[in-house]
């Protein structure tokens, strides 16, 4: 295999191990004579396997026991009306921080179910920052949050003290960082950045939040049904929530959130001092808000953007185009990019300066 | 690996071409030295992947060009309430034919859009046929069937002829027999039988059936979105959509739809003959309606039971034990089921029979 340095913003970059893992058991799992994919989900193998990923979930992330652990489908897109038709209250309001593209698409949907109100928002700098102080009203019924924004590159680094029940989309940092799961009543994240293949969705949820919206809910749409289900309501993904299992357990061999945090914070150091220590590049991002998962920069001069281009993609580098909301380059680095695909791009970015500067 | 006769209703068996191939496609796709499940969905690779699965899909089943074909996830369950919010009108009325647990739920969620009217039901019965002759108003917004019912063993030969749009959930039978799309407005399936691993359902839906609920629908349960999307509105479930193609790839390798047909009536056959030509088994469904792929019997006397277990147990056989509410034994029979598998079923059953007869 050549090697290639997937800076995709996702579905993006696993560890080896984790897909290794996983191409092994479509073939067989664990000596059973059959394959991973053709096995029921009621099956005693598939039953352990959700709940090793569940508990690997409450281990790593140290969930209190009154929560709940749930692997749906749908995606953070589907999550974003889930929340509001599960936690809005008939007749309710919801307050919303707008960083960026997925906080409006959740917006958009809340507003098919209920009042939103933008507690703030940073479109007017096209998403480059975080707003920090904001009126919170204690008669909304939840403050939704959006942890980390792929587009634009930022990150929340301090999350609010509320006194109404915090929601928070972590679909892009997610077990990248320590979090405390108690100052959240819900926390949802698509797999596919940290966690695995593209395909299952995590939601963990305090249990006495569930059930109180005071409207009919589909029984798919129900967190509260599948939470009383373990998330066995109707046929789970098995191979994403089996993937998921393999990352989780990598994440807790490698050190568990702790050691991601601090790799996550040198692997991001290294590449916002290249940007900053040279003239040629620029971040996008306000400093105090730059994400440790997606780092945004342009060229200051574009003269020479074709031989940038041809330079990384020389070196094996794949997926850093920008996003068209922000263009310019975007570097992912979730959990599994190793340090040494990260020097590749910083080696190809000093070079590219020393000839131009 | 040791040989597994796996009669699972699903997740279910799948070739063993398509199972060794998605396992090469998660360690490397193509040469390209990165694994399927971490490029990005807007990549080259897996824009050729979708748009494969879907000329596939058109191909294999001859669906119309006037209709749209969608991957998408939520299974068959969150599909209940789509069909419904989708295209239901505003005070419209449904008429469904209920033939099993999966026609209930999916009247079950029909009912939290609009009006459902139950055309027929067999539930008096347990289920065990199909029925047949039933009223159906032209002022209804569409007929909803079932055509194929796992737990109980029965499957519509003939589908009605209706001066209304004509919805069917064809999860556990797509794929197995030739079928006229054109007589359907919208067919779903859960691919977790003929097609593929749990994770994606298919939708082929004609394009001028749609926008017409006048209903706001939120952004992932609107079928227009997905199909004015090309089904990649959201991250799809990149691992289950290439699964499904490798799939279909398959059944088009052997003959497409009517090669599928026959061997599965000689399958089905071979089965349900040696049910009726012995006095200790016995079929729970009406014969007329015996589905090809579900095969659901009983032992006409218990006491033996356990040797029967122990017999097919023996025999490598896994997943025939029926659902609770029919009892005794299933076999699902699936496209990628070889007639020897079925054969060593039938030794045990005649090996069964000569000893306890």
């Amino acid at each position: 295999m050549s090697k290639v340095h997937n800076f995709s913003a996702g579905p993006c970059i696993l560890a080896p191990e984790v897909i290794e893992g996983a191409a092994k058991a479509v073939k067989e799992l664990d000596n059973i004579g059959l394959s991973l994919i053709e096995i029921s989900h009621r099956s005693k193998e598939f039953i352990a396997i959700m709940d090793e990923a569940q508990n690997l979930v409450r281990e790593i992330l140290d969930v209190p026991s009154n929560y709940s652990i749930l692997f749906l489908q749908g995606g953070a897109s589907l999550g974003f009306y889930m929340t509001a038709l599960n936690f809005m209250k008939e007749g309710g309001t919801a307050g919303y921080l707008n960083t960026g593209a997925w906080s409006k698409k959740a917006i958009k949907e809340a507003k098919m179910v209920g009042n939103v109100e933008v507690v703030a928002s940073s479109e007017d700098a096209n998403f480059n920052y975080i707003p920090k102080e904001y009126p919170v009203s204690t008669s909304w019924n939840y403050l939704h949050l959006t942890s980390n924004n792929t587009i634009f590159g930022t990150q929340i680094k301090n999350f609010p003290v509320s006194k109404i029940p915090v929601i928070c989309d972590m679909s892009s940092d997610i077990l990248s960082r320590k979090i405390n799961v108690a100052d959240f009543d819900m926390i949802y994240a698509g797999a596919q950045k940290n966690m695995g293949p593209a395909g299952t969705t995590l939601y963990i949820i305090k249990n006495d939040f569930l059930g109180k919206s005071g409207r009919a809910i589909p029984s798919m749409l129900d967190l509260g049904i599948h939470a009383d289900k373990g998330s066995m309501f109707n046929t789970p993904p098995v191979f994403a929530i089996y993937t998921c299992m393999l990352t989780l357990k990598w994440v807790k061999e490698n050190g568990g959130l702790a050691a991601m945090e601090k790799r996550n914070e040198d692997k991001a150091a290294l590449l916002y001092n290249t940007i900053d220590s040279n003239p040629l590049f620029e971040g996008t991002a306000a400093k105090e808000d730059r994400s440790n998962m997606n780092v945004t920069f342009v060229l200051t001069d574009d003269t020479n953007k074709d031989e940038f281009d041809k330079m990384w993609n020389k070196a094996g580098i794949s997926g850093v185009k920008g996003h068209r909301d922000v263009g310019g380059y975007r570097a992912s680095i979730y959990n599994a990019m190793p340090k040494e695909s990260i020097q590749v791009l910083v080696d190809v970015m000093n070079e590219f300066a020393n000839k131009f500067a």
